[in-house]
């Protein structure tokens, strides 16, 4: 790879194979040369989930002049980590691609996406991280505006570095419409609400009693425009800017008061 | 079991045959019956994951008055959803506890813990959550002042409702010194600073290199008297309120001049 080029790192959750990846690695390739290492099989939910207790293989599973895609036996984290500390080294990397996302990682679905997990690992290293999602989960879903509002971002990260030091983490959900019926880009907070979710028992042909995860997303304030969830709901490119300190600050006198 | 004792639910990422789960549910009965759903293998640094692509099985491991333990083949979250949605329907849980952990969640741990993953999602349920860990990886860690330390925590909040409404999620660290050595509790802020993964490459058996994770917590503010870090390495149980909102409302002015 060329030296003068920008170096983009891109990873996934829904695996290597997924279509999504490959709009994301295309985008990417657009900005420079892209080192890809993604999941070998699909990570949805996965978190900031590391693997601990297994060994992992990685595998070049394509390569051509300003590409190298890997897939990887672990987690979206496992893939950021394995990729910065192995297959990084010493490089500067330019930014970090997370997606495309088959399906919505607005709202409280930060804390269970695989997508984003790697996004916010990406952003330790020193590089911003864009996470990208495209709110369909069907596996022939058309990435076409997302790929569009995914330029536009991307060009607009890497014009504007952040101050030494500083951190920078998106996570930007395209509306499943028309992209033709896209507004435009709003920056937008995380909304409030939590997964209600759904474990209806079945019986196995063994006879056995087994539980599936299903659900529905509890919209604790739908009307509230500042939400990624009404930007998605209303027609817009939702951006929320994504930091990591989970203290709830708010709570320490009163913590201070109950625990004296 | 009796309507008018409290309802304590219990889960941990060690897995339900782990000397720490045992410890917390010790300490859980003290306060009232206990149910306790926790992984059937051990989930350390699952995080906030939840299992979407696999049918997931429960079993009742131990049953005796006021005491019901079952094992769930999935992570720490999924236990915790399929306790609220399944096993504790229509019931009123006083408090979630998540844990003990053998090992330290402190600092950037809460991102990666499978513990502070379970209490984050019982703190959904609308009861107080605390997540409890000690900062001892050996399976034959000494609990005792962790359970000292867990009584003191939960009785002040059980006898101090928060509002109406209102989450309470506790990050409690307990040192691994000498209990009589430990100077007390302090409310703390989660310490800045990231893991510096190493993924060093071996070769099995077969001559097939993998990659297995390890690494070092990277300490960006180690002289910082509020933080957890700072805390445990003085002496003291840090507790730090945890909360789930990842917007990082500081960059949205920056995010709304640059993508105008």
């Amino acid at each position: 790879m060329k030296e003068n080029r920008r170096l983009i790192f891109v990873s996934n959750d829904d695996g290597y194979q997924a279509r999504g990846f490959a709009a994301a690695v295309e985008v990417a390739r657009e900005f420079g040369d892209v080192i890809a290492v993604a999941p070998l099989t699909p990570q949805s939910g996965r978190s900031q989930a590391v693997t601990m207790y297994e060994p992992l293989f990685l595998e070049l599973q394509h390569e051509e002049e300003g590409l190298q895609i890997y897939s990887f036996s672990g987690t979206p984290v496992d893939c950021v980590k394995v990729a910065f500390d192995h297959l990084l080294v010493d490089r500067k990397v330019d930014l970090v691609i997370s997606g495309i996302n088959h399906g919505s990682n607005a709202g409280i679905n930060v804390l269970y996406s695989g997508t984003m997990g790697a996004a916010i690992e990406g952003s330790f290293y020193g590089c911003p991280a864009v996470g990208l999602s495209l709110t369909d989960h069907s596996p022939d879903a058309n990435f076409e505006a997302a790929k569009h509002y995914a330029r536009e971002i991307i060009s607009a990260v890497l014009a504007n570095p952040v101050e030494q030091g500083g951190r920078l983490c998106l996570n930007v959900n395209v509306p499943d419409i028309d992209p033709l019926d896209i507004k435009g880009v709003r920056v937008c907070r995380q909304c409030r609400g939590i997964w209600r979710e759904e474990f209806y028992p079945h019986l196995n042909p063994q006879g056995k009693r087994y539980f599936w995860l299903s659900g529905a997303f509890d919209n604790y304030e739908p009307d509230c425009e500042q939400t990624d969830e009404w930007a998605l709901a209303n027609g817009y490119v939702a951006v929320v800017p994504v930091q990591i300190d989970m203290t709830a600050y708010e709570r320490m006198d009163y913590l201070e008061r109950i625990l004296k």
